[in-house]
């Protein structure tokens, strides 16, 4: 059975792509189009198969495998896409698919909604954190180093099918990942989903993907343009996107959702201080992180450059370094505003010299 | 005295820009942002004092100079400039200032609506195309030769500013080029605006300027994104562009209006027997336009290269070349489908030997 997500138009769909819309889509509404597929080459391997083997309509497409790795999340890939269209000449009536994790799912959008103004794309994550965060909200986007998602467009995808066939062949890690991104659903708007990430997390169960993407989508459908409220969304993230742009930087391999995951635990320290956050319900918090994703791999002397990563981030405004606050456990406040002395304390207190 | 063209929300606005709101606006809404200017060689020279002496809000700028031309509205400038703003730390609340001819404001929107998923802009556009064109309707571009405005976004500046005292310094062949859009704006909608465009073009009347913008705002409103009667404004684009296009890879000097003169006469004789185009209003289109316009510096032998670049436009689908047709002055139909043959004998029949 197929879940639809209530979100704007219902663009989500979660259960068996086999049984839901896409064929039917793919033989009618795109049936004059052409179908160029974006893959990586582990989609390309484990599951572009999958798809072509159960969709005829497929046969036809054009394939393009972009290289494997947030790296890889460039306008220098991102430009050879675009010269690779133009030869093909796709025309702007035409359909991408994009078959894969954020890299593929945030950088095909971004190819396509820049591409003649806007081709349709449809995405099919096949991680645990594509389904759950990058499918959803229509963010789209590619690095310009060290600075991440510092270029891109809010592009909805006609259509998000969420297949948890693909989880199958996903290392632990990726699981991992994608788990942080739950938890952090939880943490700024539903304590008991926090606690069943916590305490009895199954990421084969299409409900509980179903959930974890409708907190999303509702908050999404609430403000799009993240002028307000679809900020909470980034909670751990201020922090978390500076941990991973420096481990990038020093080619230490963290997941995102391990980066987040790590973010959390500094921005809820933070809540104790800036918006009232129950310090036991902070430390029950950073115990429950910790068990998972453990310690961040960083030390004091690291939290300079972390820092001045942040000050690059898109949310930023005059007043400080932007952050999501945690009033309780399922319960947030955004545009908390940091000043660089308290976020260092906050790091220095985190990590270990 | 500023007239306010009433298009969706009020943004453009014609008359001294001194007399215009845009100080207050610097003054009080943008006044915790840092703004940025772009301007190519020319306006860095002719205008952009102008506006410094003008307005003091302005001396904090940081000014970024695009170098001129068709030829450099590219990727390769458009990363450059996204690399400075990282390297001036400009945030998503900070604003860009575009002060130049279409190229400037083409490229500068771009720039701006992918910098973070989308700063606010502004447009002042310094030439007569500029102000009648590419200041209306959100589409920003860069080209991706040979194809022109390949990438690009629908996005709309926070408002225009058409100023007449700009074109006092602009050279005569740039208000041919800005008068081509004008008498096209005529030929689809407004028969008597067509005649005056023809017989008695004042380019410094704000009147006139207002009126043109004022017909482009009305069908961009009524169909911001193009899916239908938007495509009226594309009469004369589809040979136009390839002309265009076709010229700058042999490194003819043409400007975009003659252009597009030159592809409205092929095109409104493809609407003889297309869309019932009365043949005696087609000789005077060829007429008029001859007139100002002369003839193309192109030859029958060309022909197959302008048909090759016109099967990448982006406007085609399977069913042929798409064009916008006459059905008579001041009457246009949209989607009409022409055939490679077709347009071929189109082209055979204009150009010499």
């Amino acid at each position: 059975m197929i879940k639809e997500i209530k979100d704007d138009e219902n663009r989500i769909k979660i259960g068996s792509i086999i049984d839901s819309s896409f064929g039917k889509w793919m033989d009618e509404a795109a049936k004059k189009s052409r179908k160029v597929v974006f893959v990586d080459e582990n989609t390309y391997e484990y599951c572009w198969p999958y798809l072509l083997t159960n969709f005829v309509a497929l046969k036809e497409a054009e394939v393009i495998v972009l290289p494997e790795g947030e790296e890889n999340k460039s306008m220098e890939v991102t430009m050879q896409v675009w010269q690779a269209l133009s030869e093909y000449k796709i025309k702007r009536g035409d359909v991408i698919i994009n078959l894969g994790g954020g890299v593929v799912t945030d950088m095909g959008g971004f190819i396509a909604s820049v591409y003649k103004r806007g081709v349709t794309f449809i995405n099919i994550p096949t991680t645990l954190l594509a389904m759950v965060d990058a499918s959803v909200g229509g963010k789209t986007g590619v690095n310009l180093p060290p600075w991440k998602n510092q270029l891109g467009t809010f592009s909805l995808p006609q259509f998000i099918f969420c297949d948890p066939i693909f989880l199958q062949t996903l290392p632990e890690k990726e699981l991992r990942s994608g788990r942080a991104e739950m938890i952090k659903h939880g943490l700024i708007s539903d304590a008991k989903f926090y606690e069943e990430m916590i305490t009895k997390f199954d990421p084969s169960s299409e409900k509980v993907i179903a959930k974890a993407v409708q907190l999303k989508a509702d908050i999404v459908d609430r403000d799009p343009e993240e002028k307000g409220e679809r900020k909470k969304l980034n909670f751990g993230h201020t922090v978390g996107h500076a941990i991973e742009s420096y481990c990038t930087q020093q080619k230490t391999a963290v997941t995102h959702g391990d980066c987040v995951a790590w973010g959390m635990v500094v921005e809820a320290y933070l809540s104790k201080g800036l918006a009232g956050l129950d310090p036991q319900k902070y430390s029950a918090i950073e115990r429950d992180i910790q068990e998972i994703y453990g310690h961040p791999p960083l030390h004091k002397n690291d939290v300079s450059a972390l820092i001045e990563l942040m000050r690059q981030d898109k949310k930023n405004t005059s007043e400080g370094l932007n952050c999501t606050l945690l009033q309780s456990i399922g319960d947030s406040l955004i545009d908390g505003y940091v000043s660089e002395e308290q976020m260092t304390n906050a790091l220095e207190n985190y990590l270990e010299n």
